[in-house]
């Protein structure tokens, strides 16, 4: 699989922690201290996460090398979604007027890119799609209390827009070599730690540091596997891109993997925790660093728990 | 693919026509006439959409002819989450204690069956998986209002399980010879037809005619579509189990294939829409009616829009 076009979206409105100061007595001392985050981005009302989507998408059309009429397949991600039944991806269906293809909308929490693309995978490899559209949002402050000093912080909004094809269009497509998903449901405080609740208190982490230590675990685990069954090493790594937490966590990750922290590729510091979207927008945001031949690792972990791992190749 | 296994789960408590004569009004003529709707049943204080995914997957392993264990994929379908991040797919993961394998839940709204069949599809041609396990569950009533005139006597909840394998397991196993699926939402009034947002009203339908004309031009042309491509016509088909949404528009789904009413399987009379849910529990109800050779016809129309088919071999 090749992604042809990559683009994002974030909404104006930057929240800086003085914000939190005012409102709960979270300093940024504390804050930067224990999350890294400075600031994040939030939707203003006229906004969710199906207007972030679409915008998003329009964002990537302007590089896309074919025309949008021939995406054949649109996969959508979301856990704070603002419709459930037209959800994001039939909302950018509509907006790109592309009738009678395949649209759906995961949610594996914060790991749903992975799974998106993994779906896409399925369908070229059925011969069902050739050129996907995976789009991934997160509106985590329409469902998070801010005032929660345990996790009120955290959150921030964004959206992005992969265009993905079966084969190789142009020599700068990004090269995914290899994806890998697993569900961890089985482990630690896994049906706990982190839920998203519509109707009983939306999002909320009462087990903050469960999920610390198994997302520590679990993207090193799937960063190794993908790359040991590409004959790779971690050697092989030129940039990491985990799961858009906790700067902490990032940190761990590469600690694990044994990698200097130059090779990380992190937003956090000024988005938050933009949920399923914030590797994605990574992705994009990097992309005048990568050299020809880099190769790319991104790994994310959610609640639930579940995980995975991506190989890019530039 | 093949199904091997099939459940359901149903809510004890049954809410008869009755009851919205004494809340709104809406006699039980009134009901039957327009909808076809006697009963539905209503998940209890203690259940949600998670719990009734459980219980439906519990009641299929006792018929299951292979060990849990063997299990290496679950998808979910919901469009009415009690949790978006364990989501029903997690918790049957945990429940089943089956560690590390893919776990993905969807969301194409009431024809989210099919779609969930269609990433096991993808995942069977991929080699990532040979025994998946679909639970499909919603929870109406959590997220409509039952005093709405419009929709509120509609709703229904349940939950259902399919344990599908790559080859033929036995000679008892349901052969999915093909899964077609399709979203709509370039169509009429595909983004407002028929709506699910948790922060802002739930479930609505304001656009219930519009909804109506929709379902009965896609089903019986994805039923078509699905028959063509496998070189047969209706006059192949046993059984149609369109998406249970209201009897009107399964009668004239059949009448829009020219197939005679003994040839539609329903449960909508006593169960109301169950969503998602609605045909794969049908498919489970009427397992001692299929003769072998049977062939049936499942398809499903949800908002957003969505649509899809599959046509089964018994």
């Amino acid at each position: 699989m090749f992604i042809n076009a990559l683009s994002h979206y974030l909404p104006e409105m930057v929240v800086s922690n003085a914000h939190f100061e005012n409102l709960n007595g979270l300093s940024n001392d504390w804050i930067v201290g224990r999350t890294g985050i400075q600031e994040r981005r939030r939707a203003s009302v006229q906004e969710n996460t199906n207007t972030m989507a679409v915008e998003a998408v329009r964002q990537g059309l302007a590089t896309l090398p074919y025309d949008v009429q021939e995406i054949d397949l649109i996969v959508g991600a979301t856990y704070t979604p603002y419709d459930t039944i037209v959800t994001l991806a039939h909302v950018v269906q509509h907006d790109l007027q592309i009738p009678e293809i395949p649209v759906v909308s995961v949610s594996t929490a914060c790991s749903s890119l992975i799974n998106a693309i993994e779906v896409v995978e399925g369908y070229f490899c059925m011969g069902k799609a050739r050129r996907a559209l995976v789009v991934v949002s997160d509106h985590n402050t329409a469902y998070s209390n801010e005032s929660d000093k345990i996790a009120g912080h955290l959150w921030g909004d964004g959206a992005a827009a992969l265009f993905i094809s079966k084969e190789r269009l142009s020599d700068s497509d990004l090269y995914i070599r290899d994806v890998l998903t697993g569900g961890a449901a089985t482990v630690g405080k896994a049906i706990e730690g982190v839920t998203m609740r519509p109707l009983n208190g939306g999002v909320n982490m009462p087990q903050g540091r469960d999920v610390f230590q198994n997302a520590v675990i679990y993207m090193p685990k799937a960063s190794r596997q993908v790359l040991q069954r590409n004959g790779l090493s971690v050697d092989d790594v030129d940039w990491v891109l985990p799961h858009q937490a906790n700067f902490r966590i990032s940190k761990k990750v590469m600690e694990e993997l044994g990698l200097p922290m130059e090779k990380l590729l992190s937003n956090i510091q000024y988005l938050g925790n933009t949920g399923c979207a914030g590797c994605a927008i990574g992705l994009d945001e990097n992309k005048f660093r990568y050299q020809k031949g880099d190769r790319i690792i991104v790994t994310t972990f959610g609640g639930g728990y579940s995980y995975g791992a991506m190989l890019v190749e530039v």
